[in-house]
């Protein structure tokens, strides 16, 4: 990731009513790629329904524009109100990153 | 999370060779609570083989010092050696974080 970038790490649980909740996890995927300053996400869910979603955006901006846009609010509110049993946000600046890759790596060798 | 505090965003895919990786990473958990400046971390892992991990630090020092532990360093070369198809690591500092939680809601209520 560049640096200055930012990350919002989004670490979560689904409690038990969890209908609807793909459609709306799509839905703001399709919605977070549109903004401004939009890098990229990587997320992962557990059997357990433990989750963590990492958002990349290119500076503070992007990150405080895409909290507060309308559509997300709607789903920020039905996650507190219905979906999550609890969460964490952390935003961060990302200092520095690492990569590596097996496939390019034996494509050196 | 505390404020300045710092969150090591571990991003991979476990390859097909995953044999031994189970004890591994129990053994690196173990060594990582016993680091001076060691916050907590988070640990998520998708039925696909993608896991995030992130661990969370008091202070960058201690991020660079669990980076240079000796048994650590070992372990890095066994998950690029063995373990990971890929992964991406990104260290970053920590500006902001909110919390939720249902039960302390209903607590309220």
């Amino acid at each position: 990731m560049e640096k200055d970038a930012y990350a919002v790490i989004f670490t979560n649980r689904l409690g038990a009513d969890a209908e609807g909740y793909g459609a709306m996890a799509d839905r703001m995927e399709e919605l977070a790629r549109a903004q401004p300053g939009y890098l990229g996400h990587d997320s992962v869910r557990g059997a357990d329904g433990a989750g963590i979603t990492v958002s990349y955006w290119a500076m503070e901006e992007a990150v405080k524009a895409w909290r507060a846009n309308a559509e997300h609010l709607d789903a920020q509110a039905m996650g507190r109100e219905r979906f999550y049993d609890w969460f964490r946000l952390d935003v961060c600046r990302v200092e520095r990153s690492y990569d590596f890759d097996r496939t390019s790596l034996e494509d050196r060798q």
